[in-house]
Order: C-alpha cells, then structure tokens, then sequence
C-alpha cells in the first residue's frame, strides 16, 4: 500500500485549515525568534570556544532540523523567500563547518571534538538523523539538494563508522531517530545502501546490552537495548525513543518484507494502544526518563503523555497502514491528532506543552510550602520555549504534513484515513473532499480515478453511519465500488459519548470520559468553578452542542456537585447542587488562564 | 482539670487489654532484641571511636529513652526483674559517661566532642527531652531517683547554657521536644525552673527565624520557626515537631494561665482537625520533610500519615482537655487510638509502620522498569525496625499508658473521656467501667466518689444513644446528678455509616468511607480481589457485623464491580457484577500478605 504525500494534497478548509494557518503564520515564526533567541541558529557556526557564553547543546542540532523540516513544508503551499534564506543560511554554516568526512555535529565539533561517537546517551545520530529529514524535505519541496547531498555524505561517513569499520564507541543510538531518517533518505535518493544501514541499526538493537555501560539513571529499557526488536511483545523505556525506533523497524519490515519484524511492530503497537495509552492518544506515564511503566498504570495529574510521543505514536500509525488498511491505526492516529498532540500547542500557535496531563488542579499542585523540595507537577500554562525544546518544532512539521495522513492506495483501492477538506492530485488520482469534519460527521468525496474500489475509515468511535452506495466492511473500513467521478456522501453520527476505563486504570475508576467524534472534552475550572474532581456526571445527559471560539463545539450540560459543607468528614447524603456544565475540547485547555482541569468525570451510577 | 493518670488505672477487658498484652508480651521485647542488634544500647557506652564500626546516630538516645518510658509504664502493672536490669544497666552508662555538668548524649560524646549544641538540626535538646521523659517514668512507676536527678542535673544545664548563658549556637531547638519533658520534670520534682526554663522555650520559638541558617531541605516552618507560637493560625511543617511543641505549649498555656498561648493551641488544632488530617486521625500529607502541606491536601496512596504523628495528635488533644471537657478533643483522641496510631503496628505486636496511607496498591507501587529511578510510595508491609525507629518505642509506651486518656476530674465532676474496661482509684475515685466498646456501644459504670456529678463523652460519630439517669449536655458532653455508688448504664447505638469527604479533598471524590462506631473500616485484595479503587458501595447496604481474629468486628456487605472488559476504553455501561465484600478495621491492613487497600470506596450514587 503506498501512501499519498501531503505535498500532493491542499487542505482547503475546516478545522485543519484553521491550524495551518496558524502554523504558518505564527508557530513558524515564534520558534524561530525563540531559537535565535537562545543561540540555537548561531551554534551552527560551530565557533563557540571553551568560557564562551551560551555553550551549544547536543540536541540542538535536533531542534534546528525539525524546525527546517516544518518551515520546507511549509513553503509546499506557499514560497517565501526570507525563509528559503533563513534555511540556506544554517545549510551555509552546516556544509561550511562539516568535516571533510561528511561529520556534521555543531556540539562535537565546537564543544567537544575528541569525543565524537564516544557517548551513546549524547543524542548525535539522534541529531544526524532529524539533519537528514531536513535535507530531504527541503530537497523534496525545493529541489535544492546541496543540503542533501551533504546529508548523504554524513550518512555515508555513518555507514563506515558504525557498519564498516565499527570504530565507534557504540552500536546503537542511545536515542533512535537515524533508522527512520536513512529509510526516507533512501527513498529521496534510491540509494539502498541507506536503507540496509537503517536495517542494520534496527538489527543490532538490543543486542548487545551486556556491553554497554548505562548512565547513572537509564538502563536497558531507557536505552531501548532490553532485546532484540522482534522479540518485543511491550513498549518500554523512553516513549519518543521507542515509538522512533519502531517507526524505523516498521518502515525495513515493509521494505524488506521482514514478516518476523512486522509482527513484533503489531504486538508493540497493540500492547501501547490495548494497556498504556491515555484516552488522548498520550503515552508516557511517568516523568521519570520520560517512559512507559506497565500495564494500566496511567494516573491522570502526574501523566506525563510528551507531546513528542503522542505524535511519535501518529508516526508510527501511520506507517503500520503500510501493511493494510486497518482502522486499528487510522483510529489512533485520528485520537492523536484531534488530542494528545494538539493540546501541546497554544490556539494562537506560540506556546507549547512538552506534557499535557489529563488533570490539573493549580491549587493542590505547590503544596509543600514547609520545605524547599516539592512534590513534582507537570507545569500548568504553556511557554514559548523549553531547554529541552524537541516538542514545539515537531509541532510544527507535523501540522505542516497533517494531510500525509489521508490518503493511501494499492493497484486496486484507494483508500481515506482521515477526514479533512482537501483535494488531492497524485498519480492519475483526484479526490476532492468536502467536508466539516469533525465539527460533523459529514463527508463528501468526489474521486476522479481509474481504481476500482475507494475504502473509507469507518471511525472506532461510530455507533452509526449512512453512505449513499452499498458497502462491505472490512477491518473498520467500508469497501464502496467507485466509477469515474463518483461523489460519495457518507455521514458518521457524532453523539455525544461517555467513555469509560478499563477497571485496572485505578485513576479513572467510577469516572468517565466524554467524546464526540474523536475529541476528548476536558472541563476546566474557568468554566465550572472548583473542585470539578467532585463533580457527577450523568450518563443520561441531554447535550447542547455550542459554537466555539476553539475550532470546534463546546458541550454544555448539567451536572451535579456536593453541597459545600464546612465539615472535614460528615455523614454522607444526597445533597447535591445542580450546576451547569461546560465542557471544551482537551486541545483547548489552559488557553485562558491556569485553572483546574478534568477529563475524567465522576459517573453518577 | 486534673488527669487521672494511666498508673491510677487498670485496664481489665476488651480491645485494650488484649493490646496491653501485646505491647507487653512482645513488642517490648522485639523492640530490646532489635535495639540491641543495632548496637543502640552499646552506644549509650559512649565507647565509639573513628573507625569503628556501628557509629551512634544523633537520635538513637531517643529511641532508648522511649523504650525505656515505655518499659517503666509495663512495669506499673507487673513488676519484672529483667526489665529493671536492663534499665539499671542503661542508666548506668547515663550517668557514668555524664558529663560533670550533667550534659548526656552518646552521639556527642563519642562522635563529635568539639561540636555540642552547635547543631540546631541534630536533635540534642530532643534526645534530651525524651531522656528526661524516661527518668521521669522510671522514677514515678518505681521510685527509684538517680536517673531523674542525673537529668536534673542535665536540664539545670541546659537552662544555663540556654537561658543563662546564651552560649550555645541556637536558640531553639529543631525538633522540640524539651519543652513538653521540662513540664513533665517539673511535676515529677516541684521545682518551678523547669517550667519556666520549658516556658522559656515556647516563647523564644519562631521569635529569630532571621538569625537561623537551615539545612537545605528545610525551612523556617519545618524548624517552626515560621511565626511565634502565640500568632499561629495553622499547622506547619514537619509534623511531630509541630505536634510536639503544641503540646509543650498547651502545658505551659495550662500552667501560666496564658490565655493568648491557649487561644494559639485552639486555631492550630482547629486547623488539623477540621483541614489537614485524615479521616484515620493520621496526619502529614507528604513525605517530602515529614510535613504538613495545605488545608485539604490529604492523598490517600502517597500520605505519610506518621504513627508518631497520630500519636503527638492524641498527646496534644489530651493536654487541651485540662482546658475543660469538650469532646472535640476527646473524639480526636479516639480517632487516632483505635486508627492511625494502632496501624503502626502488626497484630502480634512486633513489626511497625512509619507511614500509614490510606490506599495501597501494590501491582503498580513499582512500576517505573525502564529506569533507576523510581517513583516514591509508601512501604506496604510492616518491618522490625527502621533505621530512623522513632515509631516503634512511641507505640510501646502509648499502649502501655493508654489508660492515661479516660479520666479527668475537677471539683464538681468525674469526667469519662474513652470507654474502656477498667477500674480506677485516684483521691477518693473508684470508678469501674465495664464495656466491650467499641465492639459494641453499651457501658457500664460504677463510680464511688464524694464528687456530685458524672460527664460521660458523647462520641461526635453517635447519633443516638441511652442512658439511666437525666442529663444534660454541653460540649459533646452528658452530665448527670451522681450519688454515691451509683451505676450508670449506657448504649451509644453503632450503626455502619458511611462518611463523606468535603469536596475539597480531592483524592477523596466520589468516595465513602466506611465507619463503626471511632473504627475506620478498610477493604484488602486479600478478601476482596484486585481492583478495589473500581468497587462501588451502596450506602443504603445492609451489612453483617462478624467476629474476626483483628480484635473487632469485620463488615460484610455486597458491592459491586465493573465487568472485566478486555477494551482499555469503552463505552460506559451499566455491566456491573455484585461482589461480596470484606471490610477490616483499618488498623488490621496488612497483616495477612502485600495486598491492595482501600478506605475510601467509590460510592453508588
């Protein structure tokens, strides 16, 4: 199955269309004046010298590369020459300060030159890998491969330290990123050599932990090194690690029709979405190395859910439809996209979360006044930049490239994931869809193509939908017989749901989630007044759906909340006040000011 | 109001006696054994060197001392040989290896000669104070007076040094502890200093926080610093510190007629009781300084709940009720004798907690595999001994004085506290109470005395109750006309009830807990299955009152679970399957094996 890029599809409208415009307008431009700000783009230069300010730090490199990857998709839709400068100029300094061998790493080369490959935790394939995403996005929109070309050489120069010579003082990246970066520099260039280095890391991952020294606070897990990937039956350790590196694995299952590998990609993925995923799409339960723990254990307040990770885990989704249309991927790309990824960045676009908990409630969250050390909380407000700011750049790229996630066919079917309004132009395929999706569930699809078959995503979420044409059901998507021009209408019904959790998820117990569509709705404080932790929802509820100023409605109810009552512990009752209820979409949350915030409310049972 | 001391009294039936038998039997023993493993007792030689082995720990005099006042309390009711020997041995090595101005510490003495009172964390004055508590309960239970005029010796220094002099590097101590022993020395010899040197102490704290440099952890509230004692509002900061000095406070308050100190001890027991403490009398939200955090912080999983600070709690409540009867104090003390303070220890009396959650969970206490680190919870099983083993001898002597708590008398009035089995003689007092409570709710009362009127406490958890006679209440208390030889018979009915958190008390949300009579009820995995967090109760449930091996009563009722549901989420249904259900007093968790616990169930609304 072949996937339709986004630079081959426009998003013309709906929600989506709001976001891109934000991301163009404002994300872009904040993170950019950000990481000037704080000397990213000067590291470049590689000119920093020991008792000099402002020392490059090893992801840098990582922060600059996405944020070029976002800015090349970027000018897909419209090209703008300050940013074609901004990006020339950092390949300037890249090509100008590389190493006659193609070695490019603006820390190691200003910072720390004997050391280069020496330290498997120091994030420098890491590094290299997002350089080389860059080089081909910028290539791939620009047709300007200088930057490229530089890219391969690195990649070369890699290939000989780690595969040829094995000089270096590691195997494996302490961080993965590299796989799936030499997988889509061996499609730009049909270079295989590439692609076999990638299988090589993916190969030798796990392998050797018995050689490797850990740092003091990672081990096996962290480092993505506990076993071979094709033995792995659970998600472990650092969660944008190992979602990076199974995107990796799943990209050379698929190209070298590993069945083995794809397998132990199916049961990683299962074990994350069945066990360790927030309703959000978020993964990482613990701030502690930013991880997956085990099985059920998803506390809501102290979630940690890394922006990153949610959209590693869309990543990965959506490479796993490489093997077939399944809306067990479609669906968690689309609770992805509308949640856990989303709620990292600000509705103006120029403030982000690095963690996006489930719960906050400001109050409780800076108890320890009797000591100078605290109880850890995720921050409540979003920032416009991090030290560690791998979150907002990947924003950046990922709204740019949303529309890569549409669209995908085979010789015979072609194939609609996700639902925006867009129109597409690939390879003798025309789709136009209209639609306001997920405002409602309508969609219009007009496909210009010689295919025979168009599937649709029936989503997991929908009960109920009606389509225009007769259809046959096949692993969550609706197999509709197409002729030339056929516009097919079909409407998903969207109520209101609630959404209960697994009985072991003991943060979520006698509470339950309310969803349209695929959007999670939180409550906040700002709407609701304290304590919302209190306060019972009935299952029962009438729902009005409200106009927003948050892209998408806003659900409005009744609800049910103790009577205030003076007494630390009393007898209990059934005094109960009425209160209406305002729930927004969790995307939008902490856009007005920091206030408490729930998205699991107590059941009235 | 005068206390009628637990000497004066004999417990003779029901739960206490059985505990009394415990505490001697076993736990003063395994406390020695476990002492004396730890070299505890060797370091009262003051024979440790650099380089030795075992070196003394700046509070391992307390943890003599206590076991020492404990042992005395033992020796009240049956005089043993042994015991005294041991104790002869220790006083021994206290007085030998005094210095000539009285002073005494083993950690001082043999470890850092040159640094006395230099520290003001390193809990000299706070050894101190329990050393002079033991000397005093040796003296009172056996006459013997060597130990207590050694800390005459001792305290006369300390005033000299402290008061005097001003010589030492500190004002007040870190952890207070003195002033409450000071009182005690003072009514055991008469002589006034103590008092004012005790007064000194209370008046001086929180009046140089300016002066005071900290340790890094800590600050001025975990050193109560924060404020003089007279302006506080609240309660804060470590928690036994806090309580401790309370409790000297209300005895110098009570002893110099300080009506603005009493007004002080009034707010900041009001504070605890009404917006800090567990439903268990437990109290110290977090274990980050042991400490108090803000009004309503009360997480059940994570609490610390210190035994010694459910102790310090029913010290304090006891030393207000000298202000007059008001069961808002003597309810407190009930609460934390049969919860938060007889959790510490296991059923046979010989392994301790430090902590007592609310919650435990064990599956997921651990679960942070990928990484070193991991995240903190309290331990789930009872040990022999701590390194830092405050609770265990602070049980020890608790028990063996709990008779302490039952009386008090005035011109006019016998007052009835606790209900106990018990006789008591005391000035022309007979009072013999027979009772099974709170295994049920009837007492039986006889009391011989010239005093004309009798105030029995009516439990704050009573709603009804009956009696023989007239009478009247005030202040949660029934006083009825009494002549000579009267027996006085009354029921306090003890239903099951269910009790409700404010709303503020997040973690509690939703939530019951489930009460009979002061005992606090909690359900285990052991009985119950795994995933108690999800069981739902109904508060209209009949419930079986059954005989049990824990002293009390167990509740048996049926509750009701969700349906196990392969799906980590799912629509929310109404599949609920009705379970029966165990509940235990609290204070018997974890005594069978490592198991979930649960006090506050989710209930059926």
């Amino acid at each position: 199955m072949q996937n339709i890029e986004f630079s081959d599809i426009e998003i013309t409208g709906g929600h989506w269309k709001k976001r891109q415009e934000i991301n163009s307008s404002s994300t872009l431009a904040c993170i950019y004046e950000r990481f000037k700000e704080t000397h990213r783009f000067d590291a470049l230069k590689c000119e920093w010298k020991e008792g000099d300010p402002n020392k490059p730090h090893i992801f840098w490199d990582s922060d600059i590369a996405k944020w070029i990857e976002g800015a090349s998709y970027i000018l897909n839709s419209k090209y703008d020459e300050e940013i074609v400068k901004i990006i020339e100029d950092a390949v300037d300094c890249i090509i100008k300060n590389s190493d006659e061998n193609g070695y490019y790493n603006s820390y190691f080369l200003a910072a720390d030159r004997r050391n280069r490959f020496k330290y498997r935790g120091y994030h420098e394939l890491y590094c290299a890998g997002h350089l080389i995403e860059a080089a081909v996005a910028y290539y791939e929109i620009t047709g300007k491969d200088r930057f490229l070309k530089a890219m391969c050489k690195y990649a070369d120069y890699i290939e000989n330290v780690f595969k040829k010579e094995k000089s270096a003082a590691f195997i494996t990246p302490g961080h993965p990123e590299i796989e799936l970066a030499l997988m889509k520099l061996y499609r730009a260039t049909g270079e295989k050599r590439y692609a076999d280095l990638a299988k090589y890391f993916i190969d030798e991952h796990g392998r050797h932990s018995e050689e490797i020294e850990y740092l003091e606070w990672a081990n096996e897990k962290q480092n993505q090194d506990e076993m071979p990937i094709k033995d792995r039956k659970t998600a472990e350790g650092h969660c944008v690690r190992a979602l990076y590196l199974m995107c990796g694995a799943s990209d050379v299952a698929a190209e070298y029709r590993d069945d083995e590998l794809k397998k132990a990609c199916e049961r990683v993925f299962d074990n994350i979405v069945n066990k360790r995923m927030y309703i959000t799409g978020g993964v990482g339960s613990t701030n502690i190395c930013e991880a997956f723990t085990i099985d059920y254990d998803l506390p809501n307040r102290t979630a940690y859910a890394e922006t990153c990770a949610a959209i590693s885990l869309a990543m990965f989704a959506g490479r796993m439809l490489k093997f077939g249309a399944d809306s067990k991927y479609s669906d968690i790309i689309e609770k992805v996209i509308y949640n856990g990824a989303m709620s990292g960045v600000s509705l103006d676009g120029k403030s982000f979360f690095y963690e996006n908990p489930l719960e906050i409630d400001p109050d409780f969250n800076n108890v320890n006044t009797s000591t100078k050390k605290k109880e850890r909380f995720p921050i409540t407000q979003r920032v416009e930049v991090f030290g560690c700011s791998c979150c907002p750049p990947n924003i950046l790229r990922f709204v740019a490239s949303i529309a890569g996630f549409l669209y995908s066919f085979d010789e015979e079917t072609v194939y609609i994931h996700q639902y925006m309004d867009s129109k597409c132009k690939k390879d003798g395929i025309n789709i136009v869809q209209k639609t306001e999706y997920p405002n409602d569930g309508k969609v219009t699809v007009k496909c210009d193509t010689d295919k025979k078959v168009i599937a649709f995503r029936i989503p997991g979420w929908c009960k109920s939908f009606s389509v225009n044409r007769d259809y046959t059901i096949k692993n969550g998507y609706a197999y509709i017989a197409l002729n030339r021009n056929d516009e097919i209408e079909i409407e998903f019904d969207m109520p209101v749901r609630f959404i209960a959790a697994n009985r072991r998820v003991h943060a979520d117990s006698g509470r339950a989630a309310i969803m349209r569509g695929p959007v999670v709705y939180c409550a906040e404080g700002v709407d609701n007044g304290a304590d919302i932790k209190s306060v019972l929802v009935d299952t029962n509820s009438h729902f009005d759906i409200q106009e927003s100023e948050f892209f998408l409605p806003v659900l409005k109810t009744k609800a049910y909340r103790p009577m205030e009552n003076e007494s630390l512990y009393y007898e209990a009752n059934d005094d109960y006040e009425e209160i209406p209820l305002t729930l927004i979409p969790f995307y939008a949350f902490a856009n007005r000011k920091e206030t408490e915030m729930q998205i699991w409310l107590l059941r009235k049972h």
